[in-house]
Order: C-alpha cells, then sequence, then structure tokens
C-alpha cells in the first residue's frame, strides 16, 4: 500500500542510515571511516528511498531492499565527494556542512570517496538475492557509474566550463542524463531487476525524474538560498554555464519540469495506486527547496 | 605446461592491454577515455599475469581469464593514478612518463581513476564464468580494494608520514598488506575461485609475493635510479618514513625478501612443475630493477 512519501522517505533515510554507520569499518585508519560516516549522512537520500520503493513495489521485504540502497547512496556520496574537490567544483559547503576535505583534507577526501565506490560493490555482491539477481544489480550499476554513465557526464560537465562554445538543449540533456540521470533510474529499476520484471515502466519514470531533478537543481541555483540549498547557489551564471535555465529561460525551465513530473507520474499506471508515493516523490522533486 | 617467465608476461601484458584499449569509450568526453587507456599502458602487468596465470592452472582459457586480468589491471591503474596526485603522494613520473595529472590536470586524474574503479567492477559483472563465480570475484575485488583493503593501507600510510612516531615492523606489515597486498593476493586468487578449488596454496603463495614485492620496493627506492625504476627515488628518506629498509637493514631486507619468496615457491608444491612460471614470477619479484 502506498505511504506518505515525506515518512517514506525517512524511514528510507533511517534504515540505510542505520545500517551504514554499523557496516562502516576501517581498522586500518579510523579516520577514513569516520569520512566514510560522515560522507553518507544528512542528504535526502532520494537515491536509496526510490530503490525501497521500486523494491517495495515488487514485493521485496525492506531488510532486503536495505543492501541496494545502501549501495546507491554511497555510490552517490561518493560522488559528491569527489565533485567537491578544489580541483572539481571547489566547493566548501554540503548539506549544510563543510565539505569532506574542508573538514579533513584533500587526500582524506580522495580515498574515502574511493572507498565508499568500493563498498557500493561489495554490498551488492553480498546482498541476500540470487546471484543471477547479484550481477544483474551490478552490472547495471557499474555501467551507470563509470564513464559512460556518472563519470563520463562529470568530465563532459568540467569539458563544458571551458569551451569555446556553451552547450545546447542536447548537449546538456546528454550531460546531465549521465551526470545525474543514470543513477537516480538505476534507483527505480532496483525493484523490477530483483523481480525479474518489465523494466519499462520504471526506466520511463526514472528518466523524467531525473530530468526534472536536474532542471529543478539549476532552478535552485538561480531562485535559492544558500542557506536553505545547504550548498553554493549563483555558481552556473557566474561559471557562464549553460543551463537548462539559461537556454529555455526561468518559465519555459519550469514549465519542462512540470510536464517531466506529468509524465514520470502518467509511466506508474501500471501499478495503480500502489504507486503513489512514488507519484508523491516525483511531485517533491518539482517543489524541492533544497 | 609451465613457460618461459619474461614471455608469459609479455603475452598477458598484450592481451590485457589490447582488450582494455577496444574496451574503453567514453562518448560523452574524448579526454576522458584518453586518460583512462594512458594509465593502463606501460606497466610491467605483473597482477594481470598472475591472474592469467592461476586461470590457467586451473584450466580456464586464455579467452575467459582476460576479463578478471583486465579488470585487476583497471583497479590498479585507478589506484595509481590517484595515489600520484598533489595531495597523496604528488609524483610527476610513472612508469617513466608524466602521471596523469601531468599530462592532462588534476580533474582528469581523478575521473579517470573513478571510471577506472568502475571498469574494473563493470568487467567482471560481464565476464563468462557463472555467476556463483561472478559474484566470488566481485565480492573479493571489492573488499580487496576498499577501507578494509588497498585504500585503507593508503590510508594509513599517509597518516603515518605525520605521524609522531615511526610505525613499527608490524605496522608496516599490515599498512603494506592493505596497501599493496591485498590486491597481488586475489590476483593469485582467480584460477581457484574460478575453478571452485582450495586456496590455500595460493592464498599463501599471493601473501608472501606481495610482501616480497613491496620489501623490493623500499629497497629500489633506496637502490635504484629514477631513470630505471620509471618513478622519483629516495622519498621514502627525505619523508622519514619507516620502511623495510630503515627496520631491518638494507641487508636485513634483502634477506627478508628472499626467505618471502622462497615460501611463495614451496608454496605451490601442489601444482608441481606446471607451476615454474609463477616460480620464477617470484625470482623476478626478487631481483626486479624497477
Amino acid at each position: 500500500m502506498a505511504r506518505n512519501f515525506e515518512a517514506a522517505l525517512a524511514d528510507a533515510a533511517t534504515a540505510v542510515q542505520s545500517f551504514l554507520a554499523a557496516e562502516i569499518h576501517t581498522p586500518l585508519n579510523v579516520t577514513l571511516g569516520e569520512a566514510m560516516r560522515y560522507a553518507v549522512v544528512g542528504g535526502k537520500g532520494l537515491r536509496g528511498f526510490l530503490a525501497m520503493e521500486s523494491a517495495r513495489l515488487h514485493g521485496v521485504p525492506a531488510l532486503q531492499a536495505v543492501m541496494p540502497a545502501a549501495a546507491i547512496e554511497c555510490l552517490h556520496a561518493y560522488s559528491l565527494v569527489h565533485d567537491d574537490l578544489p580541483c572539481m567544483d571547489d566547493d566548501d559547503l554540503r548539506r549544510g556542512q563543510p565539505t569532506v576535505h574542508k573538514k579533513w583534507d584533500e587526500a582524506t577526501a580522495v580515498l574515502a570517496g574511493d572507498a565508499l565506490h568500493a563498498k557500493a560493490f561489495e554490498l551488492l555482491a553480498r546482498a541476500d538475492f540470487s546471484e543471477k539477481t547479484q550481477v544483474a544489480l551490478l552490472w547495471s550499476l557499474a555501467r551507470a557509474a563509470g564513464g559512460q554513465g556518472m563519470v563520463g557526464g562529470q568530465a563532459a560537465d568540467i569539458a563544458a566550463e571551458s569551451a569555446a562554445d556553451p552547450l545546447d538543449l542536447d548537449g546538456i540533456m546528454a550531460l546531465q542524463k549521465g551526470k545525474t540521470g543514470e543513477l537516480i533510474t538505476w534507483s527505480c529499476l532496483v525493484g523490477p531487476i530483483i523481480a525479474d520484471a518489465s523494466l519499462t515502466p520504471l526506466r520511463t519514470y526514472g528518466d523524467a525524474l531525473g530530468l526534472a531533478f536536474q532542471i529543478t537543481d539549476d532552478i535552485l541555483d538561480v531562485e535559492g538560498d544558500a542557506a536553505t540549498v545547504g550548498k553554493a547557489v549563483s555558481k552556473d551564471e557566474a561559471a557562464g554555464k549553460a543551463t537548462f535555465v539559461s537556454l529555455l529561460g526561468l518559465d519555459g525551465a519550469k514549465r519542462r519540469a512540470a510536464e517531466l513530473v506529468e509524465s514520470a507520474q502518467d509511466a506508474l499506471s501500471p501499478y495503480g495506486k500502489d504507486a503513489d508515493t512514488l507519484r508523491a516523490a516525483a511531485q517533491f522533486v518539482l517543489h524541492r527547496k533544497k
């Protein structure tokens, strides 16, 4: 049965973070473990929630779903720690707290990211599913995270900053599908992958949701204030970067995000009312303030 | 049948590197793919060789063994690219060539390392083995590479540089088992994991080989010249770091390495003469000049 979205989001974050607090041990270097735990705490936990909710929709018990949910949160946390480094986006603030390299140092940030990256795959390789399911989850996550997915999108994003011509809408969409879209979609596919069900409805939902998420990110960079958003804002315009806002205008970007959220919600029709929590998640992405 | 070691090492490197040259594509950002390929080329390929040779000892065809061999070379290459970063060991030279962050920039080095890391797991998740074998390979590699293995050892190594007291022999051995030992041992276990055979002989071999490898690394840092070694030398003493040489003396370190190589070779007795190539590999580690 569908549940209140905010409660489901908070419950997923609690389950994932309490699991990871117990899971992350680094006997060779205590600081490394502290930095890893720091990096996975305090986020919205949207990807972990999406994984647990898509698993629930397919009858997977929460105790089993917490492993892939924790895996995607580790992977997401690693990507943020590396993205925040001085040689990348050079951010001092993340989730309203000092970034890992500000709280410790750059070496700790590189290594904590690397360790969280490996931890994501370790968790999937230990998860309580059939080996066929484990391999399907591992393969799809490695693809989504690597040079043809998230890391490729991040590299394209950095290259675009120093390129002579700003990207056009197709270029931005390809970049963002890699940088943020693939991992959001993977989170949504956890349930059907485990249940060996059709991937189509949740892939359509995830792709639309991921794009809407990025558009609202660009809108928050223009309209948000740093204290609420929890990270620096107005960075894109200062860097002269093409964004959905610079290409579509503020109203156009808002319209596009609303259309995407509507198609995301429509894609859930095979699941009926049981998918209302995911429908509410799409509304949340549209109206989020951070 | 056992073969000439140098030929087997060169053949394994050719197989792995030609596979990876075709495998690594990054349509979202061409530079990223160039940096990834650059990072996997030109090394000795010892880990890939160990994986292929241990597979051969268990009757696994070379065409199948190339995937785990390529995976461990990707993982090793990622670790070198990140270790060379200015915030880590700050090295300009690797394998006689400019390090990735010198040839490109730090952001490219962080991302190329991250993409190679994901590629290692992707290759294992795609390899042509039973799903049970794939999960066993993936799980053990993720453990060996993460915060309790390689990354943990690297973090301990960096922490030791700024610690008030230098490490003692037990501390150095624990650190090195994490930093370099676990991945060398994993390479040696590829064959018995795939064949579902006893891990004991090749685990003993790999643990001793890995430790001998690190001791000879410390010896090369004292006795080698940068042009031959292909990276900066005399770094440990300059940094005031405890090493096997500082703790055992140069002669003591050489004796210890020779003893370890002998036990590594002894551990191979269940394989008879068929393991002579691995015995020669242990001799190579002892007498290597780079």
